[in-house]
């Protein structure tokens, strides 16, 4: 979770990393990640949800599993009516360290500069969901709720943009 | 939706095919997902979910959006305690037709056979679901509610069907 302002100036809100055992049967882990992502959104009431943008890379049954737990967390923020982005990995790699090749070192390492932490968020998971919600921020405008899970969306028009953020300080006044 | 009495007769209680469009973003797609199962659940209360197993055949995109919409489905069931079952296409030919390698008309033939019905249910998606309904329960026993999503679970110990059974009909009972 991260507060990003106009500036682009980024602030560590919480980071947490869910964890699910592979010895628990596949409807208990997504429960694991249903009630966690439910009590995060509850708790933060986000602008936006960004959700790492899966591709061919990975082996089917890999797949599988990530696309069934990144169903449950996009049909959560879909109940709360908190719009959903995703971004490639490479495209949060680009954003977070100009280079769509970086290594998890190298993402880690200015996701801790960007944020000001005094230590590096750990698992290296909690710096991914960290430059993810960076990258969202970045790309879709500084503070803007604006978001869609279309293809290409990241890239707003100047009307989208301000809709967005009607929306944003609108979701704020609440 | 069906009724399995222990003589294997099958009865279809309610049958339904949740459609979304390609032109709707992938959160509110799975927002419809989620809003119906959540329905179906809350009105019949089933003992149990059966959802297909999907395989490497198909290509990574539509596994993902087949993966993350059963992802909802089975998170959706573990909210509410019901066990969730797992079986692969082939699985369901081979237990309703008695050929693993059955088309789709034959499928949909056999069930309207085995549910007694007037008309063939349709679309074939209906009688697909219909299908995988009546595998599982002639696979886990009559009525019984056995069921985990582990690989192989299809097949229980005497022990874990007569706690099956005992759970079935506390849940009949309430």
């Amino acid at each position: 979770m991260v507060d990003v302002e106009r500036n682009r100036r980024a602030t560590m809100v919480a980071v947490g990393v869910v964890g699910t055992s592979p010895e628990q049967t596949l409807d208990q882990r997504l429960l694991v990640i249903a009630l966690a992502i439910d009590e995060w959104l509850d708790r933060h009431k986000p602008d936006v949800v960004a959700v790492e943008r899966v591709f061919s890379q990975m082996n089917v049954s890999t797949v599988m599993g990530v696309a069934q737990a990144s169903g449950v967390v996009i049909a959560a923020a879909a109940r709360r009516g908190i719009p959903v982005a995703m971004h490639t990995p490479s495209e949060v790699k680009a954003a977070v360290t100009g280079s769509g090749s970086a290594n998890k070192d190298a993402v880690t390492k200015l996701v801790t500069k960007i944020l000001r932490l005094e230590a590096a968020p750990r698992p290296a998971d909690a710096a991914d969901a960290l430059a993810l919600a960076i990258t969202h921020a970045w790309r879709a405008g500084s503070g803007a709720a604006a978001a869609t899970t279309g293809p290409g969306s990241s890239a707003l028009t100047p009307a989208q943009r301000a809709w967005a953020d009607a929306e944003a300080k609108a979701r704020r006044g609440r």
